[in-house]
């Protein structure tokens, strides 16, 4: 855990509570050790976050001199976000409380062939129905997380239609944020979130921080090159995982065998989004067909083959399996990754790649997203909208917001 | 740059010594403004380094108030490091000052064939005979840095045969040190360093933080995937970069061209190190043997596609093409390199990646294992061996000390 240092008294409020939430009970004297801020700061950033509702008084513990210590803890229903991740198939909505649980969660048709206008629209529409099936109070929601693979560039239209602060990022970093917040993997952990929607991308961090690049281009497993003189790219090149094996290029693979179409009842090309198609695909599969089986086994050596050298790029000790494609098809991804990894990773000798399908693969980037908010957002917007690195206990996003 | 938190002495001293290194000059109120330390901290810093012999004042600069300020520099000849890069066909010594600079260089055969007993006499002559030839006195020799792909076995008989504290490293992340060091790449640039010798590996730097991995094993770009189906390598798995275009790869080729291999001069198999025979093959490339240079634009189009990948992956600023056989070669890897890059980097839109060939491929990992000797042993023994990430202003390398 990364210790604070010249500490402002937003970001000192941010990391407190982050550590309240991470810690689940902890003491006063608990935060002074694992904050290495002083006794009077945690009193007086204690006191304040209670005077908020964000963190309670609850109980006591023993201590170790025998006096009994006051125990704080969240509040976990002092406030909500919201996060969406907006795919081509489908646009996925949660609300969480403040610990990062999923409260409410709705999934409706993507975006594919709408106008942003009407897109925007329909989002405000379903993010209302979202906050009202719990009857959550609306000045408890903190904010929309929106993750996407590209840009949606309608960032502020949302922040208008919704009347809520919009927060941009992509969906494997999200995804990858939702992991490591969630406590799936440890707090100082190297791994990676490989995620599979339409297109593969993954999320990366190293030593429990987010790895986003200087540009925030990280992550573009999607086109890493495993044939040199394989198919070309829209992205220029030639060979690269999603054009030789991702959801697209299965189901363009399956459409080529018109049995196989007909029994995974594909629609003509461009009739349904690529994940929606390779969704049908994935349940062909499970109900028996062979061939499309064989189909998604040759994408899962495929991303394997890039799985590896990410590891071996990296030094991964975990890789998570997640997003919607996945939450379909990754038991058939997953012992194929396991196997590579297990027999290939060069650094096997000195520790393991553990392979894992996230349990809440579907809804990854889009609880990912609204953890964002929840870090971003409890610092005061007049503080500036980056969490510094060296502050943040849990996980330091660097995010771009939408205005 | 990042900024010092809690420091202790030893640390501190290290990185305002490494301030003055990279300003080159600077004043005590520049020192101040850079690393965040209070007036009293640096002046009493300084004071010591004075006394040390390490820092000299040098005259003045005008200040922005018209008062004159006492400008610091690295007493460059107060202290020397030695660098050596282990290969199999070659042994490289650097001698370097405080500042980084090279003073003598030697490089002899390699130690393919010899026992460890006799490369460790031999190479602590070697570095006797490094050290001599400059008439260096030998208690300003910190110690020695050894770099190799694998560990080489022998640290602590060699730190007993020279008498000189021995820190080992990775020869690729020792490389990349080197160019991030002696500010071949900005101070917090993220960028790679692709190091060709016998075999292919990286070196990688994040925002200026050299990246190891959890294990110390990450940049093993030689077993990046470029073919599903390939040829078998020794490290599990198939298709990796090594086995298909790696330095022993073209060679196996040129063998199997009885013409060409007689040609270039090639031996016997295994008669002769593999990034010797390498260089001889690039040499009948330069000669104008258009077979050889077939080989060599085979495997720079492998090359490009790994590089390619990881710049996707790490969202790469810059690429450096160092090391041994790059050093030979890499005039026929670099126009490759770079067009696949300029093509075909995802985020070319964001920012392009910028291809260099080192301008010191051959020498650069043993200057990197001097820089990381100079870095390290400038931190008292009795404070550990290991500077603190958030201390280091400019490179915090994390390295193993061989006993």
């Amino acid at each position: 855990m990364s210790r604070p240092a010249r500490v402002t008294h937003a970001s000192t409020r941010a990391a407190v509570l982050d550590l309240v939430r991470a810690a689940g009970m902890i003491s006063r004297v608990g935060l002074v050790n694992a904050s290495g801020l002083t006794g009077g700061t945690i009193s007086t950033v204690v006191r304040g976050l209670i005077d908020e509702g964000l963190v309670a008084e609850t109980g006591h513990a023993e201590s170790t001199g025998g006096k009994r210590r006051v125990m704080l803890q969240l509040n976990h229903f002092a406030r909500y976000a919201v996060g969406v991740h907006l795919d081509d198939a489908r646009i996925t909505y949660v609300l969480t409380n403040l610990g990062g649980a999923v409260v409410a969660r709705i999934s409706r048709p993507g975006s594919a062939s709408e106008d942003p206008a009407a897109v925007v629209a329909r989002m405000a529409r379903e993010v209302d129905a979202l906050i009202d099936s719990v009857g959550v109070d609306r000045d408890r929601v903190l904010g929309l997380g929106l993750v996407s693979a590209g840009s949606p560039g309608f960032g502020e239209d949302l922040e208008r239609a919704t009347g809520l602060p919009v927060v941009l990022d992509d969906d494997a970093t999200a995804a990858a944020i939702g992991e490591h917040w969630s406590g799936g993997v440890g707090a100082t952990a190297t791994f990676a979130a490989l995620c599979m929607g339409s297109g593969i991308g993954a999320g990366i961090v190293l030593g429990g921080t987010t790895y986003r690049g200087p540009g925030g281009q990280a992550g573009g497993i999607g086109h890493a090159c495993l044939d040199v003189d394989g198919p070309p790219c829209p992205c220029g090149a030639r060979g690269c995982l999603e054009v030789l094996a991702g959801p697209a290029a299965v189901v363009a693979q399956a459409r080529a065998n018109r049995s196989l179409a007909r029994a995974a009842g594909l629609g003509r090309k461009g009739s349904a989004p690529v994940a929606a198609d390779f969704a049908a695909i994935s349940r062909a599969a499970r109900q028996g067909d062979g061939r499309a089986l064989a189909l998604l086994e040759r994408s899962a050596r495929y991303v394997a083959a890039a799985a590896r050298t990410l590891a071996n790029a990296l030094d991964l000790e975990v890789l998570v399996l997640t997003g919607p494609s996945f939450a379909i098809a990754g038991s058939t991804y997953l012992p194929v990754l396991r196997e590579e990894l297990d027999r290939a990773f060069i650094a096997r000798g000195v520790h393991p790649v553990s392979v894992r399908l996230s349990p809440s693969a579907a809804s990854a980037p889009a609880i990912g997203a609204a953890a964002i908010v929840l870090q971003s957002e409890l610092v005061p917007r007049s503080q500036g909208l980056r969490l510094p690195d060296d502050l943040a206990a849990g996980e330091p996003p660097v995010f771009q917001h939408a205005r």
